[in-house]
């Protein structure tokens, strides 16, 4: 059993779209800045315990003979990073440093790619102009990044030191806005209703971070609290990307809505696995400690399904102040013993299952068949 | 002598358009939050010296028989104001309260009504128009004073707590993206020559606040690095404000520039009133202690000035961390008894004057004799 592995080399069905995308990267940024996209992040050589790697093989044959999301839309997501490139230079050499440290920095895009291929599944042919409204999409993901980061407090963000951490709360504010205003650059460009709704998610995203603010550390957050969180802070830019994505290549309304609908369930279950990876997932292949949640007092949803079932550890962990390790390691283990995983996965695949319904309703195509894979590969993702 | 004066009753030019703005107030939101407009603020009771009092009154000529600005774009600086409520709406109300403590907190009004000024010099009909991009221009200014007080660690911003500290640093970095939202939200209506110039100002904003940080405490900023700052954080939204407004009114492209170079130099001259205001201005009608430059470490015009001159007192209190109160006084005391706030006085009077060079050439009117006051007003003002 090896004590490391290559992470690629197991996994042939992500590298497709990787070289031309790395390409670029070589060309036109430090490709030693670290991993920039699911396929990059897995050809770092990750040190792990033997169990960590048998579990990583595990999964892999679930992936095997899948259609890959990321080979439908590689020319497109060039574009993007290509994008995103042109879009963080600025004459003030540090906030294209502070961008760059998350642009290039292990960002999975799957937040574009839902809007590419939900594009590319209604027969969209105007590249240019999916591309930029993915750009914006993933430049405000960003933005909201280098803000949470100062909100929480946070030291690593995808397997290095935070922007935040690196650069300071100033800059770091200042370049959150940066990018703010550069994805709306390219929104802007767009007719009044990929505006508006543009502008909608971004609402959504401070609102929620509001409404998850009010329950930090408050042990009387509810399932449903939770749920209207991650709608907000998670979901609303899937759902948008997808929205748009729909609308801009003339599909019907009711279709705009049936993939706003599938944005919205699978953006839910993106952020589900995210609270469970917390919980039980590897610090290395998640680019940052484990039980971040606690420390951080997040109503995170393994957390809130421990406190239900009236798990007086992970209470007291969560509404503490400033909990020891010793708490944050009684909490996390008592949640790993407890249900409130297979519950969380359990709650997850529902969401993903309400996602795959609405796929059905798309018409047949390559791309639908990434956007379905697509929630697979969240699914059963370990990072 | 009065040891108080009601400052609207002695400057009847001011209130022209007071009562219809202040029925809004009344109407929606708490009239007891503080001054929002200058007309407003003037109808404060400001407990002052007899010195002040007479300051004050001796000031108030210059404007008697002047046109009033705010006269002349009264019933669109109330749809802004409309506009304003509305958009500060928010199913979170700590956003609402946030944004409001702010917007409803002592603003001039001013970079709106430069746009709207310069709209109507031209000509321009479609007011529903003008008055979103005024919106959007008064609410990207708003965001940033949030994101301003957090960089500075301010604790009184226009007479009143700071809604960084008022709310915290977390809650106050959201609502300024919020209110960042809002203002695309307004802004991303127009063309993409607007959405452009727009973001530019955005994006000039935030490199200003680098470029700003550069020099912090930094005594080897020059007078050329102090006027590129305040081109970028202040002139910004005033150049584009009045180049969008001659845009969107049909001037022709030598009069939008000639309109965006008015814009530009009555932007540096209204900062650089600011500065000598920080250090000769009354913290009652300031609404914020003098000093705050030197004991912030911005480099403001008359820091550096003094600092040219060789003045030790200043060079001490400004690349000191932490100055004490004796430092800050010994260092206000030497540049108020030193050259620098007449020298900076000129100096404002030059970029005043270089901004009424650019009105000549626009086509006489109402309107352009506002724009004309506007410079007057930001010269003469003591807040």
């Amino acid at each position: 059993m090896p004590s490391s592995l290559e992470y690629t080399a197991s996994r042939p069905n992500f590298s497709l779209t990787c070289p031309v995308i790395y390409d670029i990267l070589l060309q036109k940024f430090c490709p030693a800045d670290g991993a920039y996209l699911i396929q990059e992040s897995k050809s770092k050589t990750i040190k792990t315990e033997p169990s960590v790697a048998a579990e990583v093989n595990r999964k892999i044959p679930l992936l095997q003979g899948a259609n890959d999301p990321f080979s439908f839309v590689g020319d497109e997501l060039k574009l993007v990073e290509e994008n995103l490139v042109r879009a963080i230079r600025s004459r003030e050499q540090e906030l294209t440093d502070i961008s760059g440290h998350l642009i290039y920095g292990g960002g999975k895009r799957v937040r574009p790619m839902v809007t590419l291929l939900a594009y590319a599944a209604f027969g969209g042919k105007h590249v240019a102009d999916i591309v930029d409204i993915a750009t914006a999409i993933e430049l405000i993901h960003t933005a909201t990044l280098l803000h949470d980061d100062i909100i929480d407090g946070a030291d690593t963000r995808r397997g290095k030191e935070s922007a935040f951490k690196k650069f300071g709360l100033k800059s770091t504010l200042v370049a959150g806005d940066f990018l703010f205003i550069k994805a709306f650059e390219f929104a802007g460009k767009f007719d009044e209703t990929v505006v508006q709704w543009t502008a909608d998610a971004c609402t959504l995203l401070t609102e929620g971070e509001i409404l998850q603010g009010h329950f930090n550390r408050n042990r009387s957050v509810t399932l449903d609290d939770y749920v209207e969180i991650v709608k907000r802070k998670t979901a609303s830019l899937f759902h948008t990307g997808a929205k748009v994505g729909a609308y801009l290549a003339g599909a019907s309304p009711a279709l705009v809505d049936e993939t706003e609908r599938y944005g919205l369930n699978m953006g839910i279950a993106f952020q589900m696995v995210d609270d469970v990876l917390d919980v039980v997932g590897h610090p290395d292949l998640l680019g940052k400690p484990t039980g971040m949640d606690l420390r951080d007092g997040n109503p995170a949803l393994p957390i809130i399904l421990a406190m239900k079932n009236g798990d007086a550890a992970v209470c007291d962990a969560f509404d503490c102040r400033n909990p020891s390790e010793d708490q944050i390691g009684a909490a996390l283990n008592a949640i790993k013993n407890g249900p409130a995983i297979q519950e969380a996965k359990a709650l997850s695949k529902r969401y993903a299952e309400a996602a795959l319904k609405s796929i059905k309703k798309l018409p047949p195509s390559l791309y639908r068949n990434g956007l379905k894979t697509l929630v697979q590969l969240i699914i059963d993702r370990d990072f």
